[in-house]
């Protein structure tokens, strides 16, 4: 994204701010696209990396299906025009009533994570997939990762054959479901995982319209060239694929989004303690919590011509825990210079608070032309009128 | 809190919901007018914790001041009508506008963090404190420890020496600022803290209006008795503030509501793997995202009868770490129990978020008879509406 684009969002939005490139939103989908080349298969976006409704729409228009984990996020699925079919439903603890609304409305999938949640199933027809946990270590961070046997999600190989051969006849088994984890830079956990769901078909001598695949591919959070090698993905993996010998859904947000999304922000402060610099910018950890929250890199740049420091870039809440960066080498800003922080598309503003009444950024799409609001800032009042609610 | 208390609430207003317990509210605060007893003091009490407009309003009435850390809490404290003069201002890279505005309004005190800080003062006459940071290690959890030089709030003695000696004559200096860290249940980091601000006081041979002590008393959030020992603090710590020779100003939050508040969730589905057993509830990370970040520990009690077991108490995001409880030992809940999770008062709502678009819950208030909701719950429509912006 050129400079000109941050400092022009800036003026007219104001700061913080998210910024997305659609451009370069496209361009990742093409990736994935291309290494995906020769394999019948469909991609599906995870709402849950990024919920605004210009953007889910836009990549409803780009051919993605919808990957909705709420009663909400299929909602919003359908409100900006998705077709029941092209939405696959995620998530456990889903309750009868949300099961019945998927159900009526003939979605395309529901993936079922436990055995308890087969019996709560109305008594309707409905096309499913099992989610499996195959007990595999994708080697990423413990909170994203879902695929090993003490996470929460899906069911083990032995009760996931159990549930098929007593499958209530409402319910269709069109697919299995896999999805090990989030973030993954590593192709060798994918492979272990689609081994052993390769395996279980043949075992079960299972007739599916589709594997499910789930997501996790990694993007290059710290720009050294570490993000997972779709190269390597494309000689190794996708061989696997393609001897599934039935078409491949993907379920993807973060690889897609990810990289396309920038947070603008403005520096407030330039501090220097007995024993470290601290850059203060506008920006918080009620707008990104990653850092806070998994310890996450995000790879950060000042618009700025000054010599290089090393320095905490943090936020203006008030907790030790709000800093985007640490220890991090850094042209060093002056009060009311830009910062951009990078590959914040997925997991930033889904993820956003009002911590220490902190306002929600506006959203800005960039269409390589037109800078677009597409959400915008909130208000003290949006988030107080809650609280003004007649007398009860 | 009576159990039946928590079954009406649900009913009548649906789970998640955060409940307040009014009269817990004024105990606690009774609890720490006594352990001051025979100290000038005055208490602030921390939006930061809890920014409900209506407990802050209660708390208002009870006689407390606000601590506010940003210019949406502060207009929040003017809203509900708390005086300017009860009002002191904390937080790092404040702006030169923002500084206007508290010192135009003739805010109580304006704790300043930094040198940087100074020189952004417009030239308006304004009453100032300076936050020392005494490099006292609070033994407490990193991202709410603030009185190490590592982290990013207020300035070493030499630096306050400095800014004292070089204040601007628009600035009074009418106070000295000490805050160490959050959630601290040993007295010793107090006694270290309170020491060298009283060395340095006796060394710069200051006249101050008050001494500011901020906060941070810890609760016992394992309910095993190992909160800060109230009866120590009297014994150990009181006497050095009253050696002080000044007034006392303290900010405190999260030991005055944290255990005021209950987060009352709903079981979705009790599932159990060839690992581990897994009860799922209706809160999750979004609600409370303090387990998540912080690793914290809040006891949750199931309003079931049957056997114990151990489980995971998880939300129904679509994440590993949406953990609300790890291995604990419960009575094991049928799918459509009520279970209360414990100390939820403080960082409970204002940390929230819409993360897989869950809605954040509405809170409600009991004063001992009637419960009165206080904030109501959100739809998808209050989330979305930010999008829905007129062309531009």
């Amino acid at each position: 994204m050129d400079k000109e684009v941050f400092l022009t969002a800036a003026k007219k939005f104001g700061t913080p701010l998210y910024l997305y490139d659609l451009k370069e939103i496209e361009k990742r989908f093409e990736m994935v696209e291309n290494t995906l080349l020769g394999v019948n298969h469909k991609v599906f976006f995870a709402f849950k990396a990024n919920s605004n409704p210009y953007l889910v729409d836009f990549l409803r228009a780009l051919g993605l299906g919808a990957d909705v984990v709420s009663l909400n996020e299929y909602k919003l699925a359908l409100s900006v025009g998705f077709r029941t079919s092209e939405i696959v439903v995620n998530g456990n603890g889903k309750t009868t009533d949300e099961l019945k609304t998927y159900a009526e409305s003939k979605v395309g999938c529901i993936n079922v994570d436990s055995l308890e949640e087969i019996r709560r199933f109305p008594n309707l027809s409905a096309r499913i997939a099992i989610r499996i946990n195959p007990n595999v270590d994708a080697k990423t961070h413990p909170h994203i990762s879902t695929g090993l046997k003490k996470n929460k999600f899906g069911v083990d190989i032995q009760t996931a054959s159990r549930m098929i051969r007593n499958l209530p006849s409402n319910l269709k088994l069109v697919g299995l479901h896999c999805h090990i984890g989030s973030q993954i830079t590593n192709i060798s956990p994918f492979m272990d995982a689609f081994r052993s769901l390769k395996d279980f078909i043949e075992e079960e001598n299972l007739n599916l319209e589709f594997i499910n695949i789930g997501g996790g591919w990694g993007i290059d959070y710290e720009h050294n060239g570490k993000g997972l090698n779709v190269r390597n993905y494309r000689e190794k993996v996708v061989p696997m694929l393609r001897n599934f010998g039935v078409p491949v859904h993907l379920e993807l947000g973060r690889f897609i989004i990810g990289p396309a999304g920038y947070l603008v922000t403005q520096v407030k402060e330039v501090k220097t303690t007995a024993l470290k610099n601290f850059v203060v910018v506008d920006a918080s950890m009620s707008d990104l919590i990653r850092p806070s929250l998994y310890n996450a890199y995000h790879h950060i740049k000042f618009l700025s011509n000054d010599s290089q420091i090393v320095a905490d870039v943090v936020g203006r809440l008030c907790e030790s825990g709000d800093i985007l960066a640490k220890d991090r080498k850094i042209s060093k800003p002056k009060t009311g210079d830009l910062g951009v922080v990078y590959d914040v598309g997925a997991y930033g503003y889904t993820m956003s608070s009002n911590y220490n009444l902190s306002l929600r950024p506006p959203e800005v799409a960039f269409d390589g032309e037109k800078l677009k609001l597409i959400r915008r800032r909130e208000t003290l009042e949006d988030v107080v009128r809650l609280c003004k609610y007649p007398e009860n």
